[in-house]
């Protein structure tokens, strides 16, 4: 009879994303406890938040993460003290990171090389410099079984198969040329209702309140238009295509934030000044229209040209990514395998339950490697 | 210092795919010799096509596969044989079968038990019996380390990961509702031929034979033209999302072969009498037309009512079915967590290159569990 095997679970972050994770765990724990084969148990041994932390020095599961993570009382951990904890762990620790700080970010080279592994949406790790990337991959296992194991589906497109299939194509020898798409969802819901191929669409400003009405947009709507967030997930694309991007600011990246809006104070005075740059906008649809075309904020990765960039296009009306619908996201590979007709991949690409699938579907393969 | 790390590979099939294959394999196996961490020594042991095979009895790696298997004297051996040939081969071994035999995939089981992991392209082995498709899951490993492991992401849409993101919805606990698409680049073609979106298109006869000089159909047109190719695709998926199909022909398919033609002795034949029904189906295509659609050749699955089907469709001209350009495949998954946009997979679902890329790729998930 082969033993019981046991796997030990960190999770940081119990946010949007954190909470629905945190729900699939339960489901992903129950079923392999039930597994026909070898059953596989799950414990959960740390839950944080940023102020908060439970967890038992003996390494017993938590038994209701909700009601202890609402009573807890101890303030959680440095990050050295939380990896000392883990490292302490009788058996293999998967750390889940479902925050977007750039501490935690930053602490991945350490948890790695002790061989713990992770799992995370983190944007930040994997967008910072590009010493950090360097960092996290040198220190993470290749194999040996020395370090742990590093996944990140959800850092571009949450859950659709973006990063894997990227590195499917790299890893089996594809020449990738191109990758383009819609990034973020919040762009696309405010340029596909900004200009629909089928005509109409509001003002700039007034679409902007609307997305921030119905929750597209981030509180502050600002940190979706400045491009940043898209930056991050076309520099992530970019070093896995192989270029040597220093940073998320080292290529161009058009805000939408005018330059005289800048210095607004709050999101707030943003979105009542907006309007002014209504005319410019307009300007832009309407050339766009004279060509039979539409705008969308995208990205693109000009891998021969070692170019990136990510602002306003014009795209054809038939074109894949101007048909985009509500808030999907949008990938588009052209490789030299694939020829004129991309790999294109589409879906929902933000939200709390398809980013925790993207992080559960990683934990998965990391349980399969650790075994 | 780690051990060098080997393990052996052997080829069945040196067809299109099997090429494309082979080629793939030694730019893996040059890459992951040359891994600046453990290196990784991939040994092509066996290769064999449906008369000849080389091997050497000592395991020694095939040093020029192509002349090698040009200039081969030896017959094949039977699949025991070889069954029994690998299992004492001095380290892990990895069964690549670029056929589309049934004899092999009968086989799987066989190998699976033995510890021998596969990795292939070819539908009749999880889309023949239900009993065949139990017998291979029951013989492959489920992590407990006992029988081999077994991939087979391109027998859907070539090295589109289609099979890899249902089992990932599935695994995280998504509840799969519905699978539709255009699952033959074939049909794609002629479909996208005869009905553009954007009108025109030429008598279904002519698409048909237009569509078998440019190399888009079996040497035989009817072998796409029955549906059945479509009917494996879909008995993969179905029983990936949990339903009970028995076999390809247990539910409705509908065959683009008049019943009259039925009878041809020759696909030479049936091409000369197609064009008798070139009224019939350009009735089917007016039809659409008066609705604003347009008809193409798909199938689907319903989770929740337990329904395959397998025919022509209309679909609205702005359905991205419909919007489907070259030979292009499109795979739509609509889920619980997706809600109303599906997560969307399109791109060439046929070719040795995309085909082989879908192998190769999982013979890297194959090393890294072996390891």
């Amino acid at each position: 009879m082969p033993l019981p095997r046991q796997v030990f679970i960190a999770v940081v972050g119990a946010g949007g994303v954190g909470k629905c994770f945190l729900s699939q765990l339960q489901g992903l724990a129950t079923k392999l406890s039930q597994s026909p084969g070898t059953p596989y148990y799950l414990s959960l041994i740390w839950l944080s938040t940023s102020k908060k932390a439970v967890y038992h020095a003996d390494y017993r599961s938590l038994s209701n993460w909700e009601s202890e993570i609402q009573n807890a009382t101890k303030p959680t951990l440095p990050l050295s003290e939380l990896c000392e904890y883990l490292v302490k762990a009788p058996g293999k620790v998967v750390l889940v990171d479902n925050t977007s700080n750039q501490d935690v970010a930053d602490s991945y080279p350490n948890f790695l090389k002790k061989g713990i592994s992770i799992v995370t949406p983190n944007k930040k790790a994997f967008s910072g410099s590009y010493e950090l990337w360097t960092n996290i991959f040198g220190a993470a296992s290749n194999g040996t079984g020395i370090g742990g194991y590093v996944f990140h589906e959800s850092s571009v497109g949450a859950g659709l198969p973006v990063i894997s299939t990227l590195k499917d194509l790299v890893e089996t020898g594809d020449e990738v040329q191109k990758i383009e798409g819609v990034f973020s969802g919040t762009m696309s819901f405010l340029f596909n209702s900004f200009q629909p191929t089928s005509g109409g669409g509001g003002k700039f400003s007034a679409e902007v309140t609307n997305a921030k009405e119905k929750g597209y947009t981030e509180p502050d709507a600002r940190d979706d238009l400045n491009g940043l967030d898209v930056a991050r997930k076309l520099t992530i694309l970019a070093r896995l295509a192989g270029l040597k991007v220093e940073s998320p600011t080292s290529f161009p990246v058009q805000s939408l934030i005018p330059k005289e809006l800048e210095s607004c104070s709050s999101g707030d005075e943003f979105l009542q000044r907006l309007p002014e740059f209504d005319d410019q906008m307009d300007k832009l649809k309407t050339d766009a229209e004279k060509e039979g075309k539409v705008i969308r904020f995208a990205g693109s990765v000009d891998v021969p040209n070692n170019k990136v960039k990510v602002g306003l296009e014009k795209f054809d009306k038939t074109h894949p990514i101007a048909a985009l619908k509500g808030s999907d996201n949008i990938i588009a590979f052209y490789t030299k395998r694939y020829g004129d007709n991309p790999l294109i991949i589409q879906g929902a690409g933000a939200g709390g339950e398809v980013t925790a699938m993207g992080v559960t579907a990683d934990l998965v393969k990391v349980l399969r490697l650790l075994h």
